[in-house]
C-alpha cells in the first residue's frame, strides 16, 4: 500500500485513515444543523430502546412531540385518500365493490395519465399532467379566481425538496457567501440547513415575539439594510401559518412584504404548507399569491414568487408519502427551463406521493359518495387540532416561568420559558445551550421529546422549546401535566442555589 | 420603484427585469446537462402532441426508447409487490380474501416498523429498520455469506438521491474545483450532473469499446496520473452493469478497480441498479463488496465503498416508486453521524418506495402461496429482456455503418454509427453534435426517440446513439427496422453528397 508516500505528498487531503474523515469532508455539511431529529431525538431513541429491553425510568413510555408526523402520534389516515392510492397503486382492486365509484375515477384518471398507465412509471419531471392541472384549479378556487397557470406548477417530493430546489437556483456556488437569504427567526431549520449546505449568508430578521410572532417590516428592512454592507440579500423566505410559532399573518402584513420585496427585487418563497391549519376563529389563511393579486398589476406581473404545499401536514398529516408541490409565478422562462432541467436529474418526484396530492386538491364534491366520510375525517382531525391548540396554550399559561403565545395556525407550540441563572450556568459549564440542558432534563425525567428553541434560533437571552399539539387529547393532557410539573420543580431547584 | 436606483448599485446582481434571470442563476446549475431528458425528449413530446392533435408525420407514434421506464413501455408490474404496497397502503385489504397471505403478512411487519402503523408517518431518515435489516440479510445471502450490517444500509429516494448524497460529503463547497471525481465514458449522465451542480472534476476514464466496454486498469491509472496535476481524485465511480454500455464486468477487472482505489485511497462508489439484469450466459454479477471480501482482510477493512441499488430496474422496474438503497462499508463512524444527520434534513425517503425495496429484498419462498407466481412473473420478464438484447445487437450489427457490442445485461443498446464527413459538417454548421444531428433526423422521420451518443461521453471522433431494449418484442422489431432503413439512407444520402 503506497498510501504513506501519499500522505507526505498529499497531507491536506489524504489521511493514512481513509479517504472520507471529518477534516476531508465537505465542510457545507459539517455546518448543517436541523435540531427537529438533532441530538434530542436520538437521545429519545436510546432512551425508548433502554424501556424496551425492560430497562426502568421515571416513566413508562417516551412521546414523542418533537416532529409534526401526526399519523405516528396515532392521526387515522383520511379514508378517501388512501382508497385513491391504493386503487393506483393495485388497479385489479378496480373490480372490488368495496370501493367507492368517486376513487375509482379519480384513480383510473390519474393512471391515465401515467406512462403505460402504471403508478411504477416516471412521470415527467414536474409532475403528472393532470395533477398538475388539478392543483392549479385547487390554487384558483382557493385564492376566489386569480388565475393559475398549470405549467407553472411542479410536484416535488415534500415541500422541503421545492424549497432546496429554488434556492439551489438562487444560489450561486462561487459567489455563495455573497447571497444572502432572509429567513424568519424563529425559523424552520430546513432553512438554516440548506443555506448552511449551499453556503449562502443567512440574513434573520426577527419576529415579534410580545406581538404574537407578528412580522414587523421595520425589522424586514433593518435586517435587509444591514445584511447589505456583507451580502446581497436576493430571497425572502415567510412561513404562513409559522413553524415553529404558530402565527398566521395578517392580510396588511403580507402586503407589506410583497412591498419590500418589490422594491429590493427579492425573490419570495413563501412556505404555506399550513395553509389548512388556521385554529383561531378571527383568523384566515391569506395566500401570498391572491393578496399579491390584488395589489395590482405592476406587483402581480412582476414580484418572482414561489409558493410551496405537501401532503405531511394539513388535515390528511401524509409525511411518510413525500408529496408536495410548488407553484411558481413570474419567473424568467430561460430559468424556468434551467429549472425543468435540474428536476429533471433527479427524473421525478414518487408517483404515490403525486397521487396524494391530487387527493387533496380534488377532494370528493358534495355530490359523491364519499363526501360525507371525507368531510366528517377532515373536520375530526382539524377540530381535535383546533382543541389541542386552544388546550395548549391555556395550561402552558398556567404555568409560572412560561409563556406561551397563541397558537393560531400550524402544528406546534413555542412557548418562552424562564431558566434560571444558575442553570444557565450550569448548562454554560457543560457547554451546551440552556434551552438543550432543560429539555435533556425534561426527557430524562418525563420521557418528553421537544426541541430546543435554540436549533430554531430566539432573541439572545431568551429561551423557548417547540413541541407539536399532535398527540391525542388524553396524551396531550397528560404530557402537559408533566411539563408543568416539571417546569416548576426545575425553578424550585435552581433558585433555591442563587 | 427604487429599483431603477438599486441596479445603479448592483448591477453585476440586480437586474431591472427581476431578481433571477440567466446572469444571475446559480452557474453551476447552468453548466449541469442531462441528455436522458434533455433537448430531444422535448422535442419527442412535441411531436406527440402534434400528433394527438391531428397532426401528420411519416409515423403515426413516437416510440420512446430514451428512458429505462419500463412500464411505460408496457411492462407488468410483478403481483406480489403492487399486493403488498397495496395493503400497507391501505390496511383494511388485510380483511379481503383476495389478497394471499404472505403479502399480508409482510404488509403486516412493515407497517410494524412505521410510526402509528401508518405509511403516513416519516420514517428514520435512513429508512425502516425492519427492512433495514431485510436489505442486509438479502445481501447476505446475494454475497454468499459475506457480512452485511443492517446499520450500514440506507434507504434512499431511487439510487440517485443516493450518489448525490455521497457525492456531497466528499466534494466540498470551498475546494470544489480540486475534488476530482472519476467516472467512466460513457457514463449515466447523472454523474456529469452531479458533478456540474457541485462544481467538482470530472476525471474521465475510458471504457475499451473494442473489448466490448472493458474496463482497463491501465487507462484508470492514465486518468487517475492526469488528473492529480490539475486536481486530487477522491472517489472513483463504475456502473456495473454498464449504462449506457451494457457490459457486465469481471471478477479480475472489480479485483483490479478495487486494488487501485486502496492504493490510492479513493472512496469507491459502484452503481449495480442493473445486478438483476444479466443476459449473457457466460457472464455473471460480482458485487463489487463481495469482490472485496474476498481479496482479504486488508482490504475489506479499509476500502470505503458504497453501493446502490434501486426498485426501478431489474425485473420489477418500478421507476415512478422512487425506491432504493444504498450500503455503505468502512465509512468512518463520525461521517457516518454527519451522513445521517444529512439524510434526516430531506426527513425520509417516500415509505410507499421502501415497502417495495422490501419486497425486492424479500420476495416469496418455495413454500409460499404467492412464490410460483412471483417467479413466472420475474422470469418472464428477465427471459424478454434477454430476448431482446440479443435480438437488439443481432439486427443492429447487420446494418452497413453500425456496430454494436453484445448487451450482457442492463438495459440498453449503445451502438457506434458511421456518421458520413457531409453530415457531419452539416451537423457542425448547425452548432450541433454529429449524432444529435443524427438522432433529431431519426426522430423526425421515424417517430423513434433515442439519445445522442454526446450526452454520455464517447470517444473523440465516435459516434453513438443509447436506444433501450424495453418496447414489447413487436415493437422492438419494428423500431429497429426503422433505424435500419434510416441508417440506409441516411448514409446514401451523405455519401451521395462526397
Amino acid at each position: 500500500m503506497v498510501v504513506g508516500i501519499v500522505c507526505s505528498i498529499f497531507t491536506e487531503y489524504v489521511s493514512c485513515t481513509g479517504c472520507l474523515y471529518m477534516d476531508t469532508l465537505n465542510p457545507q455539511v459539517k455546518a448543517v444543523e436541523y435540531a427537529v431529529r438533532g441530538p434530542i431525538v436520538l437521545k429519545a431513541g436510546e432512551i425508548e430502546k433502554y424501556l424496551e429491553e425492560g430497562g426502568t425510568k421515571p416513566f413508562s413510555e417516551v412521546i414523542k412531540a418533537n416532529i409534526g408526523d401526526a399519523h405516528a402520534m396515532g392521526q387515522q389516515p383520511i379514508t378517501f385518500l388512501r382508497q385513491v392510492v391504493a386503487l393506483c397503486t393495485f388497479p385489479e382492486l378496480m373490480d372490488s365493490p368495496s370501493f367507492p365509484e368517486d376513487a375509482k375515477w379519480r384513480a383510473l384518471r390519474i393512471l391515465q395519465g401515467c406512462g403505460g398507465h402504471s403508478l411504477g412509471s416516471y412521470s415527467a419531471s414536474p409532475g403528472v399532467e393532470c395533477i398538475r392541472k388539478d392543483i392549479a384549479a385547487y390554487i384558483e378556487q382557493r385564492d376566489e379566481g386569480v388565475p393559475s397557470d398549470w405549467e407553472n406548477i411542479y410536484l416535488t417530493t415534500g415541500a422541503s425538496d421545492g424549497i432546496m430546489t429554488i434556492l439551489r437556483l438562487l444560489v450561486s456556488g462561487k459567489d455563495s457567501s455573497r447571497t444572502g437569504v432572509m429567513i424568519p427567526i424563529p425559523q424552520y431549520p430546513l432553512y438554516s440547513a440548506a443555506i448552511s449546505e449551499m453556503d449562502a449568508v443567512q440574513v434573520n430578521y426577527y419576529l415579534d415575539e410580545e406581538n404574537c410572532w407578528a412580522l414587523d417590516i421595520n425589522e424586514l428592512y433593518r435586517a435587509y439594510q444591514a445584511a447589505k454592507l456583507h451580502c446581497q440579500p436576493r430571497v425572502i423566505c415567510i412561513i404562513n401559518p409559522g413553524n415553529p410559532t404558530g402565527q398566521v399573518q395578517s392580510k396588511k402584513c403580507i402586503e407589506e412584504v410583497l412591498h419590500f420585496a418589490y422594491e429590493e427585487n427579492l425573490f419570495v418563497m413563501s412556505d404555506e404548507v399550513y395553509q389548512d391549519n388556521v385554529y383561531t376563529p378571527d383568523c384566515q389563511f391569506h395566500s401570498f399569491k391572491k393578496v399579491l393579486y390584488e395589489m395590482g398589476p405592476e406587483y402581480f406581473n412582476s414580484v418572482e414568487l414561489a409558493s410551496f404545499h405537501s401532503t405531511s401536514k394539513g388535515y390528511t398529516g401524509e409525511c411518510g408519502f413525500r408529496g408536495g408541490y410548488m407553484e411558481v409565478i413570474n419567473m424568467d422562462p430561460e430559468v424556468k427551463a434551467q429549472l425543468v432541467k435540474l428536476l429533471s436529474v433527479r427524473l421525478c418526484p414518487p408517483l404515490a406521493g403525486q397521487a396524494a396530492m391530487d387527493v387533496i386538491v380534488n377532494p370528493p364534491q358534495p355530490d359523491e359518495h364519499s363526501y360525507k366520510q371525507f368531510h366528517q375525517e377532515k373536520s375530526s382531525v382539524l377540530g381535535a387540532l383546533a382543541d389541542k391548540a386552544k388546550l395548549t396554550e391555556q395550561i402552558l399559561n398556567a404555568v409560572p416561568g412560561i409563556k406561551c403565545n397563541p397558537v393560531q395556525g400550524a402544528m406546534y407550540a413555542f412557548p418562552r420559558i424562564f431558566i434560571p441563572p444558575k442553570a444557565v450556568e450550569e448548562a454554560k459549564a457543560l457547554g451546551m445551550q440552556p434551552d438543550m440542558f432543560y429539555c435533556l432534563r425534561l426527557l430524562e425525567e418525563t420521557g418528553i421529546c421537544v426541541v430546543p428553541g435554540s436549533g430554531f434560533g430566539q432573541k439572545d437571552g431568551t429561551h423557548h422549546f417547540r413541541m407539536t399539539i399532535l398527540p391525542s387529547i388524553e396524551k396531550l393532557k397528560v404530557l402537559l401535566g408533566k411539563v408543568r410539573d416539571f417546569h416548576i420543580s426545575f425553578l424550585k431547584e435552581y433558585s433555591a442555589l442563587e
